[in-house]
């Protein structure tokens, strides 16, 4: 099993009737963040960013040759990133106007369509795993707040003091912020060089052709307490179906606005447009330096596209394409 | 202007080079919710709610004949639900498994597509026109809970205490879901009598052919202290854009699974369908039982769709078109 599927001939040459008739196997791509990445993010910081996303892309590419499914991968790669505190999500989140934390993730399996989402979680280790959790024990989607977090405390999940994410870094950024008067995206910092990672994000197709998104994110630099982005909300930061997977990062009000996943989903559904062209159609369509996205598809297509100056991001096929990159 | 305005006829025969080509006028549409209705209300309930919609309808129409906007004139309607016990909003808003309170709202306008929503509101007396205000007065686009409760009070918009919603009705039917060990939407009452409507809603074409819709709803009987449904998911309970309006009533989380209201203007722009097709193909692809929606187009079409057995609806348009009913 293993090697077939790692022969990429056997996909490109025809197909057995095991299988969907147009899957090119599993494929996987990952995001760090998007942004003015040349403008303001340090080559030392950068590459810390690209060593990390390389070491979750292989993580994720070693669950799939394993056949585990898209939506174990999708969430063992973004707690993999949540784990990174270069990223903002998990570990490395950054903090409100008010200094606390605020963490949102969104999990959805694209053949069941079921997902899960929580908001404003402030202890959670692993934010995407929580949302995982109100996916497969409660009878809701999205739980915020205290009673996600109280959630999360009834079922044992692992957490750790907010005051853990208090650090000199992350009070600075914010005070700079504050002093600039604005609520930043992270790369959007006052100096350029303090600067810090938004959302992080995976998407998976598994070679059973099933799809699953998963995304996690710290949110805005000086952000109001209470708000919510677009990561949590299924349909704009995070959609799967049957068809394709998407996680978005960028300016979260505009990718509320866009629905940019659905839209994604909604063009190749309706309109007949490849992965591709989907993806590219509705990033085109949004102001520019406001989105990036990573996408697959149900026949094991992947695209990355976004219009900021950067995104940082990885990918790799059952076929043996990989890439990695931070600028366009 | 009034007289013009009242008089279909004018519309029907031609249009003039101020007018959008195909707008057939301004056209409003209303739902207090959807479901079981025919095992699960009371005529007494029934009668209370049909007032309420027949009133809450005439508000809108003559606002719309004084040429109000059809922001401002969705607000005004979903505000005036919200001040009705009858409906699962505002005032009428039921109780959390804690026996608190937890409200949601959103609202959007279709040609910016600038939006607000609000979640975890315990003490504000309009939801809806606190979307409005985090949509007006904030950078971002969703608050919720501490966040946004505290945003209400720094912006001196009406409160009451929680304790108001904890009446006799409300607490009972906490404890009948209770000990049906269920998490309910309102009209699925163990007894079948004390049933409650769930989400409010109103969609609205003003005769510039702009678009706008909102939602709000006190949530599920019994559901989890942090739960947040599809009420204030942009896309899901509520959108509007250039094309059409839509807010959806229904088990939320088939709502937000199905990203219902951005698929059907999804449907329309990109499959080419009316706004009656693309509403119908929604409802008709999703489990019996689960939503119902009320949809306006630019082109001042309505429609009201729902695979309940029924759903407290009314509609109006500038011709004099009108209609309001409750079972299928």
């Amino acid at each position: 099993m293993e090697s077939r599927r790692r022969c990429p001939a056997r996909k490109q040459e025809g197909t057995t009737a095991f299988e969907k008739s147009v899957t090119m196997g599993w494929a996987i791509a990952l995001h760090g963040g998007g942004g003015d990445i040349a403008r303001t993010v340090t080559s030392e910081r950068s590459e810390l960013a690209q060593v990390g996303l390389r070491h979750c892309l292989e993580i994720g590419v070693a669950a799939l040759r394993q056949s585990r499914s898209a939506l174990d991968v999708s969430e063992l790669v973004v707690r993999e990133l949540e784990n990174y505190p270069t990223f903002n999500a998990g570990k490395g989140s950054v903090l409100t106007a008010e200094g606390t934390v605020e963490m949102e993730a969104c999990i959805m399996d694209g053949v069941t369509k079921r997902c899960g989402a929580v908001s404003g979680l402030s202890t959670v280790t692993n934010p995407i795993s929580l949302a995982r959790l109100v996916m497969e024990k409660t009878p809701h989607i999205y739980l915020a707040f205290d009673g996600a977090e109280k959630f999360a405390r009834d079922h044992g999940v692992e957490t750790a003091s907010m005051e853990n994410f208090i650090t000199k870094e992350n009070v600075e950024r914010l005070q700079q912020a504050k002093e600039a008067h604005r609520v930043q995206i992270d790369f959007s910092t006052p100096t350029g060089s303090n600067c810090h990672q938004e959302t992080v994000g995976c998407v998976v197709v598994d070679n059973q052709g099933n799809c699953a998104a998963a995304t996690s994110t710290g949110g805005l630099v000086n952000k109001m307490a209470g708000r919510i982005g677009d990561t949590p909300i299924v349909g704009a930061g995070n959609y799967a179906n049957h068809l394709c997977a998407v996680s978005a990062t960028g300016r979260g009000e505009h990718i509320i606005r866009a629905t940019v996943a659905h839209d994604v989903a909604a063009l190749m559904e309706y309109k007949g447009l490849s992965l591709k062209e989907a993806a590219e159609y509705v990033i085109e369509h949004m102001e520019k330096g406001t989105a990036g996205l990573v996408a697959v598809s149900n026949k094991g297509e992947v695209t990355m596209v976004f219009n900021t100056s950067g995104m940082f991001r990885a990918c790799a096929r059952e076929d043996g394409y990989s890439e990695l990159g931070v600028l366009a």
